[in-house]
């Protein structure tokens, strides 16, 4: 496993503090509800899956000091957090995943003692985090197979072991292909504006000792047309019914060059980040950020400071047919995905 | 006009340090051929054009102290001077071209004095960028037919006054189509790693008071996705007989994108940037640039310094299939290009 990007430590969630990187690496105590939708916000924590136990944490932390002493007012307690911790970031759907996940369990809950409540939904979170863990082990072992040896694959963004509790989501197909003893390049798209490829992905595989080039998002094109990238793998931050999704920004671009090449295109994703009551990708929704992550760079202004706008969407939404595979952890679905995804989920 | 990017001034050449920009509007002053060499190698003057003015200057500047008595001396020396200012940067064929044409009118001279033959490289530097000038007129005029009015345009790295003499290659078709009382919108790609979109473009832009919005190179498939785009205009560096052509990082990328979304991909550019010594965008030289351009950025580390590789090709080639037309200061080029750009010269 390449880092302990989310964990519970002595009585409180510890995260890497991801905007640090790749000049430090410093661990951050998150002790409340409060301190968790600020490190989602703030992105010190990030990725889809890696959000989702987060919010699990996170909602755990704003209900144990709970005073209540019946059930309604403390399922009260607990959504109310939920609610906060849902209005960190909009487009992962791992976030409301879990929130709903950890409300589910109270509720199921509700003749026991408040204290076996909190007790379980701990539980529940660590639970989370664990089969998030597996998930990237099996949905990577799936991948793997897909990638031949000597394979140089493209990402965009960072859907590693940062961006999950456990292996990643695209860079564990990488790890996993690796592990079973094939040769694998990696190129990172540095992934303007905050350079998750950059600060990231190529922080955590030269960590492990994996090959990487870091590119700048307007060369993706070009190395393709060298002749330079065998796949494309990237994550995912909501994927919808038909098989339309949402990732970083970015990708929707990476993925009609991968066309325009003949190159196969796989987005890898634990079945938390499927959202199946949204039909198109057209339903998901598009976080907006601050232009000022536009206009300043590493300290610097970049960008005049009047008479020029911005247009900053975190992410954009890629029509299914440009997905050669989802990789999962119940396997590669491939199209047409409009009966396939939905059966995943009964 | 929007700025005086290169002049000659109080017997020097003056050119506007883009690589201050757009914190500060510093104007430098340019007094031999080793600081033309200098000025053109760090970017502080930039685009095709600009750099075939610059390159005559610069030639003028390192003969004018000759102390040589006979012609052919003076050309050895001035040949030696184009051949150090050959070495500045390989891709766009103006900093030859004007290298050349200034050779010409030496050896065109060989029988008049040496005092007059170096008035005449002066003379012929100074017409050099006069027709650039024009041509930026001439070319704009043409271009902006193109555009209708209410046109969105995206544009990529910088193609305007600062990388001419004059209104500049893709924006002068802006200007022109504004100045003739159309609407015109601006999308500048910020043009990773240098930024010339962001720091460059947009800031000439908003000079003149011209709507411009800055987006990350990887936004841009999405805008055209989401219809937000009416056209692409970019600049070249260097055109082959074919009309492949090499142009900024990022120019390929964006032209396979508009193709795929149905809008018009225009190329602007002078005659000066075309090279039929070349058949095909294979022959062009492609400039690759320092890995710190990507590793730093506003002075921050974004990049770990070990274990990580870099490759920053400072220029992509462009097939001719990609582009709808050539807007050139003698019209519109339309395809098949094979028979029509050779015409040109002729």
């Amino acid at each position: 496993m390449p880092v302990e990007t989310i964990t519970w430590k002595n009585g409180f969630c510890q995260i890497i503090d991801q905007t640090l990187l790749p000049e430090k690496l410093k661990y951050r105590r998150i002790r409340t509800a409060r301190e968790m939708w600020e490190a989602i916000r703030a992105l010190r924590i990030r990725g889809a899956p890696a959000i989702g136990v987060a919010a699990a944490y996170g909602l755990y932390l704003g209900i144990r000091g709970s005073k209540a002493k019946h059930f309604p007012q403390f399922l009260q307690e607990a959504k109310k957090t939920s609610d906060f911790l849902g209005t960190s970031r909009p487009t992962a759907v791992n976030l409301f995943w879990a929130l709903e996940r950890m409300l589910h369990v109270a509720e199921s809950l509700k003749s026991f003692p408040i204290r076996q409540i909190k007790k379980a939904l701990l539980n529940e979170a660590h639970l989370i985090l664990r089969e998030d863990r597996e998930a990237c082990v099996a949905l990577g072992d799936a991948g793997a197979r897909l990638l031949k040896n000597g394979a140089r694959v493209l990402t965009h963004c960072n859907a590693g072991g940062l961006a999950t509790s456990g292996y990643g989501t695209a860079l564990a197909v990488i790890y996993r292909a690796i592990d079973a003893g094939k040769k694998i390049t990696v190129y990172a798209d540095e992934t303007r504006p905050l350079l998750q490829g950059a600060r990231l992905t190529s922080w955590e595989l030269a960590h492990n000792h994996i090959p990487v080039t870091v590119i700048c998002d307007d060369m993706a094109g070009y190395i393709m047309k060298l002749g330079m990238i065998d796949a494309v793998i990237v994550g995912a931050d909501r994927i919808a019914a038909n098989g339309d999704f949402a990732n970083k920004i970015g990708t929707y671009g990476v993925a009609v060059l991968a066309k325009a090449h003949g190159i196969p295109f796989y987005v890898a994703a634990p079945l938390s980040s499927f959202d199946i009551s949204l039909k198109k990708g057209r339903d998901i929704p598009i976080e907006e950020r601050p232009g000022d992550e536009l206009k300043i760079c590493g300290g610097k202004r970049i960008i005049p400071e009047k008479g020029v706008g911005i247009f900053n969407p975190a992410f954009d939404v890629t029509p299914h047919p440009y997905v050669r595979s989802f990789i999962t952890e119940k396997g590669i679905i491939t199209p047409p995905y409009i009966n396939k995804i939905p059966k995943l989920f009964r």
